[in-house]
């Protein structure tokens, strides 16, 4: 969705890969943006990328996103305050800023778009297509500026969800930084049994490297994240070891039947997880058992798009227990037919479910 | 590596993924095999897809192969060892078994090349090509079954790991049984929140996806791993819950450096995984950072394919806030460059760094 936003002036403070996308994705649609970033060489290096029409301020914008790391967004998002515009920012912790800020032309968001990777390399206009965005307005906040906000992100190609900041800060903690804690914890007991780590590591296979991809990332952003969101995630990680603590109680006694149970209720919720491109038509999911070697995916990714088949969603499920696997496709159901057809002439053995 | 093995006979007891695919890559070595499995119809399909040579058994074959679930091995391990030959197993866990089986020729044996998907539809000649193979001697095993295990074991492709059966059982009990526990713990907490379950799922990113990914696979083997692994299990989960607790009192605590520290030492963990081709010559680690959309992959893989570049690993690093990644490409040193300058060439920022 395009509309006519001659003239419209927007700020980005913060030039990281959020920020700079962000002024991408604004410039495309026709508005001015005007950047800054407490790193010069990086708001001038986003300007040089086409991110920004001015490295600098603009007190009179009509929108300013605050795209710094969270603990800088409540004293930046106050600055920006002193202009008449609204403010919004792309923080992963809601409740704490929202409260610190505590104005009605501030419209606290959080796009689910960041990355592992910190920097600019990233940035691209198309970031937030498709993204879930959430807003998180509160009783104070202007109607306007909560529409305006909610307005421009849609155009941004990005779906808005709107929960309290509390809720979100919840559902965040249960998805990402319990999970993210729980990656490094996982990585960090199998580095701790350093006299055996050779062996330790040969053995570890696709469904470690999976859970314990995340850990692999820039740790800079977490710190705050934690401290800002402590009460959610402390809460969540009691929860976690209590858990934890069940799990433990059914191996020890053996408890087979309660295994089993907590195992397949994992697995219905797993595989009932949404897939990216859902709500976009009828979908077929193709699940095609692999060798997990490089060549195999390339040449199904090659065959479906000499057959013009177009992957709507993409996963490699490994187990824990080796690097075999099973390529699942996400696929438009028209073509569907003419893919299985095509791999299983090549000797693969795909089961097609049309997805609810 | 073949070698003349004409008139060499081997049995396969229990025709699923591995069984089915040793019996391949046996056969395609000039092997005699006979396989059985508890389901006939099983055995029968694997021998329609040219796993096996007959159904039935071979009391006087050379060697055995029991690659059934865990709580049959011993079972069927000592009804093959009432014959004259040598007997080995592919269970996740070794010391209950070996301790049980109490023969010089039985060799415990774990490759590590197992799959999401129990069925045959993944058989594959070359499921073992690279993949760890863990042996577990004991001193009252023959010199000969062990050296007779060891060399076919290799001639089919897979690096021997050597360790007693109490080792193994630690180290997959690290790096898989106690992980895949803890996706599904983490998996069961999120799908507890029903009431909120929607936006919840929308809120699961990438990190995410990778963290629980495993839990969607068959729970089927795993009540019997966790009750033949009990001891190791509920070590590691004690020690687990001990981690988390420390992560936890850094959260409430707010104590920002510890959390970074505990961050930092994880990614170094995670980062110095070995990628699964190592060992192979010069290899260079090709970082790019892409939007997570399958058409992206599809055309770097099959760029790479037209330069004529050998992928030896691939990896989508996700983040847990956002469906961005970093695509990981390992590459040969020669092409490097080249794959580099091309990715370039289309708007892509490729980093590369050589892996020691």
């Amino acid at each position: 969705m395009t509309f006519p936003v001659e003239g419209r002036r927007a700020v980005v403070v913060g030039t990281g890969l959020v920020g700079a996308s962000l002024g991408m994705a604004l410039r495309r649609q026709g508005w001015h943006v005007t950047g800054r970033d407490c790193d010069q060489r990086r708001a001038h290096r986003a300007l040089a990328l086409g991110a920004l029409d001015v490295v600098g301020d603009d007190p009179d914008a009509e929108l300013t996103f605050v795209a710094t790391p969270v603990g800088a967004v409540a004293a930046e998002a106050a600055t920006a305050l002193k202009g008449g515009g609204v403010v919004t920012d792309v923080g992963s912790v809601k409740g704490s800023i929202v409260q610190a800020v505590d104005h009605p032309r501030f419209v606290g968001g959080h796009p689910m778009a960041g990355s592992e990777q910190e920097g600019l390399d990233g940035a691209d206009a198309d970031l937030f297509s498709g993204a879930v965005w959430a807003l998180t307005p509160v009783e104070g906040t202007e109607a306007g500026a909560h529409s305006l906000v909610r307005s421009v992100v849609t155009s941004l190609g990005a779906e808005v969800l709107e929960l309290t900041p509390e809720h979100h800060d919840v559902l965040v903690a249960v998805v990402s930084h319990v999970p993210h804690l729980t990656a490094a914890t996982l990585m960090g007991l199998a580095a701790g049994r350093a006299q055996e780590h050779r062996a330790l590591l040969r053995l570890a296979a696709g469904g470690f490297r999976d859970m314990t991809r995340v850990a692999a990332g820039h740790p800079g952003i977490w710190p705050d994240i934690c401290v800002e969101n402590r009460q959610a995630i402390v809460e969540l990680l009691d929860q976690l070891e209590q858990a934890l603590s069940a799990m433990r109680e059914m191996v020890a006694s053996g408890d087979r039947r309660g295994l089993l149970a907590a195992l397949e209720h994992a697995r219905t919720a797993r595989t009932s997880l949404p897939v990216r491109a859902a709500g976009h038509g009828n979908l077929v999911e193709v699940r095609v058992p692999v060798p997990d070697r490089p060549g195999v995916l390339a040449e199904i990714t090659t065959l479906a798009t000499e057959l013009g088949v177009n992957i709507c969603d993409l996963e490699i499920a490994h187990s824990t227990e080796g690097d075999a696997g099973v390529l699942i496709l996400v696929v438009e159901a028209g073509p569907a037919g003419a893919l299985c057809a095509a791999l299983a002439s090549r000797g693969y053995h795909p089961a097609a479910r049309s997805l609810p």
